[in-house]
This record gives C-alpha cells, structure tokens and sequence, in this order.
C-alpha cells in the first residue's frame, strides 16, 4: 500500500480524494485543508463514503512531529501556488512529492527544483493520462512528418478565461505562436477537449483527447503515486514520464 | 536521386505515379501497365504533365537485359497479387521493392519473404504516413492504459465493400474482434477515415486518420523508398519502419 | 410561478429536482420518492441546497385530499414504468403531466392518451432540446436530400446495455433498419453522444448531441412545463412541440 | 430537359461542367470560356467524357442573335465578378440566371436586383445544399435555444487567404462577431470543413459540413437550375430557398 498524504480539498481536491479513497493500492492518510471547520474529521465522510478515511487537517499541523506521527510515502498537491513552502519538511525525509499547481513563479520553480535533490518529485499543471500521452505523441508526429501544418483546438466552458494552459504547453512544446496556433472555443458547459490538427496534402491526423470530469486528476495522480514511489531523488515532468512509457511500450516486430 | 519503376497504373497507380514525377529525389524511370496501348508512351502525358517521364511497358518486357538497359533503385508495386511473379529478377539483382498489394495469399508471402534474403523488400497493405503511425501507437496506447475500451469506426464511399483492410488489421493488431469492435459506416463519397477510440472512465481520446486523396499512398511510397533505399536486405513493415521512427524520435527532456 | 410535483428522486431524479429548484419561474412543492426514509424532509437539503424546498412524499399520499392541500399546475416524471397508474387523480383536476419514462408497454400508452381528454400531457423519452432539434431536423433533411445515405452512432458509457433507446428512435423516424445503420459504441465512461451522417457524393453533413450531464433532462422538462402549463388538453411528444417552434422561427428573407 | 448555358471554366467551372454533363434532366449548350483556344470545341472531350458536348464559346459571341441559335434556359455563371455584365441580354429573353460568384461590389448587386423584374435570378457565393441547410437550422436553433453559445470553425487547405466567406456569412447570419467567433484553421490539403457549434449548459450541439471536392458546387447548381426554371421573376437566395424547403418539409406528427 502506497500512503498518502493530499493537500488541497477544494473542487479538483474532492474528486481527487475520492478517486485515492477507492483505490485498491493506495491508503490516504490526511487530507490538509486550507479551512478546516472543527465538525469535519474525515473528507471520506465529506464526499459521502461512510468510512472514516483520510483525516482533515490544517496547514499549521504540518511538522517533524506531525510526520511521524503520521508517515506517508506520497504527497499529492491539488492545493495552490503557495503549498510549495510546505515542501521542505516531507522532502528532508526522503517523502515523494506530486504537484499538480498551474502555474508556479519561476522562484518558486526553482526552489522545488532545489528541493529534488533530497526526494523525487514530479511536477505537472496537468496530470492526465490522456493529455501527456498526446504531448508526447504529436512531439513524435512533428518529428517524423515536418512537413505537416499544426493547429490546436481547444474547447472549455463559457467561464473559463484565457487560453488553456494545456493547450499553451503543447503549443510551446510544439514550437507554434500560441497566439496564432491556438483556437480557443468557450461555450457552455464543455468540461474540456483538446485537439492536435496535423494537415499534409493528402491525409489529416486528428489526436484528441475528451475530459468527461475532473476526476481524470485523481487517475492521474495514482498513476504518478505509483511510479514515483520507488525512485529515490530527482526532478520529473508528466510528460517525461510518459516520453519513458512510450519509449518502453514501443512494438516490437 | 532514386530510379523507380512503378508496377501497376490504374486508378491508384495514377495518383502514385504522378506523386513519384514531382518529387525532386525520386526519377521514375518506367511505368508497368497491364494494357498497354500502342500510342501511349509516358506515363507522364497521360496524368497531364507536359514532359517525356515514366516510359509505359508491358510486363513481357520485365527481362533481365530490360532491367540492365534501365535499371532502378527501387520497385514499387500497385499493381494487383499475381504481380509478385514478376519479383525475382529485381530481387537478384539487388532491387529494392515496395508492394502496397491489399491481400496476398500465405503461399505468395512466402515467396516473397523467401526473396527477402536477396534484396530488401516492404510489404504494406497501407502505406500512408497517418495510419502507420495511428497503428504504432495505439498499440502503445493500449499497453499505457490496459483497461482502456477500445473500439474502432471506419467511414468510406457507399460503394466500398466488406469492413476495410485497414481496419481489420487495426482490429488484429490491437487483439480486438472485429465483427464486435469495429464499426462500418458506408455513406456517400466519403474517401476514407478511420478512428480509434480509448475510452477511460473520466476521459476519451480519440486518434483519428481522414485519407483525402489517394495521393497519401504516392506520399507513402516516397518515404518508403527514401527509407529502404540504403538497406541491404531483409523483409520490413510500415508497421516496423514507424515503430522505429518513433523510436528514434521520443522527446528527451 | 409555475407549481410542480415531480414523480421519481434517482439519480436523474435528483439532477431534475436541482435544475426545477434552480429556475426563477418554477416552484417545486413536492417529489414522490419511492422509498421515503423517515429523517428525510425536503429534497433540496438531499441535494445540499440550503433551504426546505420539495417536500419528500411517498406514493400513498397521491389522494384527492393531497393535490388539494399541495395542489400543483404541472407533474413531471421522472420515476419508472409504473408510476402512469398515479395519473388519473391529477389528470381530473387539469393538472398537466410531462412523463419523461423510457419505455411503456401498449396498454400503459393507450391508458395516457385516454388521460390527455381531461388534460394535455407531454410523453417524451428523451426530452433534451438537442436530441429533439436533432430529430426533427434530421426529418427534414432526409427529405430535403433523399439521396443521401444516412447511419447513426451512439456513444455511451461501458455499462450502458443494448442500443440506446434514443437512437433506436431516430432510426425508426428515418425508416433506417437499427441493425444495419445504428452503431453502437461502448467505451469508458462517455455520457451519452448521438451523431447522424448524412452522405452525398461530394459533401457529408453531421448532426451531432453531446450530453454533459443528465441534468439535460432537467432542463428539457422545464422547457416543457412552461411550454405545456397555457394548453388544456391533448396529447404531445416533444418532437411535435420541437416541430411547431421550427415551423414558428424559420427565417424569413 | 432543363438547356444550360455555363459561365466559367476554371477548376470549379470544370467540376460543374461535369455535373451537369452527367445530370439526365439537363443539357449543357454551351460553356463560355474566357481564354478560347481554338482547337477546343466542346466542354465534355476536355473533362475526358468521349462526345461532343458544351460547346466551347468566347464572351464575345454572346450576343442576341447568339441566344436566338443556341437557345437556353438557364445561365448558370461560375466565371468571375464581371460575367453580370453580360446578363442583360439573356434577362430581357426571360432565361434564368444562376450566379454562384463569391463577391460582388454594391453596384454590381443593384444591377443584378434590376435585372431580377425581368426574370427569375438566385445569386449565392456558395451554393452547396449542405452549407444552406446548416445556415437556416442554425438560424433556427439560436431562436430556439437563446442561452447557447455560438462558435463557428471552418478548417481548409492551407493556401487558402483570409477567412472562409461562407463562415464570414454563416457569422452575419447568427449576429456573431466575426473576429471573435470564427475560428480558422488552416492545415495541409482539406478540401472545406464548417462548422457551428451550440453550447448550453448540458449539452453541446455541432452542425458539421464537409466539402469531399467541388463538385457539390455542381450538384448545388443543378438543384437550382431545377428549381428556378419554372419561377417567372424575382431575385432569390439559396438560404431563402431552403427556408421555404424546410418549411415545406417540417414533419407532422
């Protein structure tokens, strides 16, 4: 059994947890909430499973003593920008650490990066299976047809603002102008959908991937929990991971 | 420059044949028709390019001293699955061959896996950049997220007959029953699509090849000549040319 | 304000409830549940609205002496198969009635349209605006295009069974045999799409529903309710009501 | 039999003339060509069909006693901004006029409504049965459904300047935005894709048209011709034409 620690229960940080809760492999030990109302002892009761699973606490628990008390293999960041500052402490014991933050400032980057050399830790906005596995295909599509022109299409609810980061991410990796490459259609309630145009004369190559519910997260998060577990110190991305995935799985003939 | 002989002129053929006369690596040397009429002399006149390129033949012509007056690099076969009898005197001699035939009887793979020990020989029942590179990795896909469902969609003409080539060997590729897993939709004119779909519990991906000319199978059969012209021997794949493609080209980070 | 009792509180139910407590125009007064717990008051505080809105009620007390007491203009159903058999009280008292059940045998039919001469009921399977607009008009471009080959494919989660009742329907609308032209795809967990083609030689048109969430449903049996409250009597489906506002908003030049 | 007299006979031009040639309900007279050579005599021997149809004729020929010799009764004009010009003539002897040009000035407008009190003209820059369908079910749907968000994608080859007419005129139509709301992709060879796309809350509604080759410009031409050869006067559009279709074609239940 992996053990968990997450930080973070707002809306993404629910589904997450409740994904962990069911997971044959993991045990989620706490649950570090930015508000803890004293009535809440358990986010498993929280989300409407009748156990008590995954303690709530707040920020000003997080100690040495706390992690003894209560040792976890992993932490999960669905949280905010600022958690990193929590990350010194887990890492000086050797604890694996996933952030899954949109956006850091470059300080805050580095000092995580610093941190990577007491303990692993990924780093990815975007921990879904299906959107690292196309960022590292349409990579290899660039590569083996160049010729190829390359559009991508992203869709989300009416209120969502600006472009997508994913989508900014797989225009940067892809080396396109994100202002002229990048089609961005809001309209109602589009959970998310992401698509890779590749057009050659003859033929079009559509990769796309479709987010039923942000559930997807939490898949995401176990299957990084249970990769990053056995490794010992270093800095890694989703899409590394899944660059080593691809590499691993390719077909032999 | 690579010197091509070109099996085969019909519908497809045309298309490949014209393809083969505008790139600036490939000579096409000569065009085996079936029919040959008297007054046609080039290939190129006939698909509308003002020039002398592609002189048509009959396949009695296909003589030794025919391949020493104009020899070539490479062969390439649209043709039908009887013109694999014409493979021999190329194959002692070192020719490269490309056959994009559709089905060949085991007997007839046979005989050209044997020849495989002379020359360098592809086999490829769709040559396209799009649906090799789809095979590869859905197949890749599958072993990533092994409790993916996967089904396939396959769309053409009206006209087209029985599930698609294409499709099947998807099927077989990816262990699915096909009368279970593949899905035909026969309307109009539509030239030809076809999709895979993974589906997940919080997330769909969709990899999805349009063909809009069969121009795509000249594009194909340029890159495999390209590819197998400085190869030796041996029998290959598309299939196995785009795995090690991907292979090669896997983003470091 | 229009006042409704809602008939069923299941998983679209309770979406239904949500939409109905959610909308300026539409007071929900109570839902019949099937199985009543004791503990259990309002169907707004089962679904976290923090507010008594929806008085739960069990079957039984559907006598005269309760639609005098909590008397409603409108009756949606959402519950099962049976629930028709509670009809015939508020239909004698010009209360209307949306039914929104999946499949009635011939009799449970025939009874409802007896109903409609002391009131106007509404029964629809599928009462979201989308899947309607798409049947109506999918009608008239059949007609508009006879030549054009049509099929359907329906996406929906693993677990669904058999062909989508939905699409079973378009097909029979469009006189399409369902073996032949319905393709059903089960993948993940895919909420519900339904797309028909429609093949000519030099074109494709594709009408295409998505479905987000079920609350769709809830939304669609608004929609009904107020357009239903103002009619007296008689007996509708949604795509006859879909049909006139077609006919009603067609552009004029 | 409907007599046709074509204008143009450029890439598109071609591909119409084709469809006519083929159609059994009309003739194809003759063809005017802007640069005649003199040794083409008829449209069919240079769209490789083995008779002598469609007559090959210069601007300059089109005069009174021309249309008394070779009599029509249709025009139908895929030549360029300037053909109305020549419309005087045939207008005062009542044949119809089909123009299918992408744009004219103000001007050119006014002289071509003129000339409609004395036939019967459809002026339409695109003329395909599926793109009109989708303008007015579009029309429709916004009225139906108010609250939707509206986007339009239009993906073509990449060549192609500015954006698609038709979706400029697909944005008017709607009171779209077209700088915001029309999203253009332009990759590799595709031939045209348009589409509208609803998003309510949820549900998503896609209209999709795509172009498979320019000859369903043909196809559109044809259905005009057919439909305008009994009218009298008056100056038509084939949205206004569908419009009255659809009304006619609204199933009754």
């Amino acid at each position: 059994m992996i053990r968990v620690g997450l930080f973070g229960f707002g809306k993404t940080g629910k589904m997450v947890a409740k994904e962990l809760l069911q997971d044959d492999l993991i045990e989620l030990v706490w649950v570090m909430r930015r508000n803890v109302i004293s009535e809440e002892k358990y986010a498993s009761r929280l989300i409407g499973i009748n156990e008590n699973k995954g303690m709530i606490i707040s920020k000003e628990r997080l100690t040495h003593s706390f992690y003894e008390e209560y040792p976890v293999d992993v932490i999960i960041d669905f949280s905010d920008a600022s958690a990193y500052k929590n990350y010194a402490i887990p890492a000086s014991k050797g604890i694996k650490i996933i952030s899954a933050i949109s956006h850091y400032s470059p300080k805050a980057l580095e000092y995580i990066k610093d941190l990577s050399h007491q303990t692993a830790i990924i780093y990815s906005p975007n921990i879904t299976l299906g959107i690292n596995f196309l960022m590292v295909i349409s990579q290899i599509l660039q590569k083996i047809a160049p010729n190829a022109d390359i559009e991508i299409v992203e869709e989300h609810f009416r209120e969502k603002k600006g472009i997508s980061g994913t989508a900014c991410k797989m225009a940067q990796i892809l080396g396109l102008d994100e202002e002229r490459h990048v089609n961005s259609i809001r309209v109602g309630g589009i959970v998310g959908k992401h698509q890779v145009i590749f057009g050659l004369q003859n033929q079009t190559i559509r990769l796309i991937h479709e987010s039923i519910s942000g559930a997807a997260f939490g898949k995401g998060a176990i299957f990084a929990a249970k990769w990053i577990v056995n490794k010992q110190k270093g800095y890694f991305s989703m899409e590394q991971i899944f660059s080593d995935m691809i590499q691993q799985n390719i077909p032999v003939y």
